[in-house]
């Protein structure tokens, strides 16, 4: 029988912007914004589903008088997302 | 920006089905539910929907007194498969 998939990350959006963060050390909230083209208060919306989940740590800071919005993959959301891979390419079967 | 997923297909029990059907000729209700593990009201909905979108066929049919349900993917279905794994793999970036 096919194993389940994390729900959490087989989510459109909340998926990408775990996709983004892989391999990178953080990401702002306008780089994410861009990237997956979501509205702004849908990507929040998702950025704190996953950081309660503890999958993204979420620092807010000022540079100047402009508050950035930082994202980082956790060891656990790494974990979430490699597992996550495994178990989709047994649905699709890419074994390379 | 990250290209959208086709949501028809970005759901785990449709893409369950749709990968289950991927390289075999047919496959009867019976064996989809066993392998997806879904009830049935929810595996008949979602063949209904991937049926409507003439991503699979279904061919209801008698083996003696016993319905049989078979699902067959379509030229259509495969080629959105095809797309939705080019597309998720620049997700996940697997490149291999």
């Amino acid at each position: 029988m096919l194993k389940p998939l994390d729900p959490l990350l087989h989510s459109e959006l909340r998926l990408a912007v775990m996709s983004l963060l892989v391999g990178v050390e953080e990401a702002d909230f306008v780089f994410l914004k861009e990237e997956t083209g979501a509205s702004a208060g849908n990507l929040s919306v998702q950025i704190d589903k996953l950081s309660t989940a503890g999958y993204i740590e979420v620092e807010k800071k000022f540079v100047g008088k402009r508050p950035q919005t930082l994202c980082r993959i956790t060891p656990t959301g790494a974990k979430a997302m490699e597992v996550y891979v495994e178990t989709l390419k047994t649905y699709l079967k890419l074994e390379k």
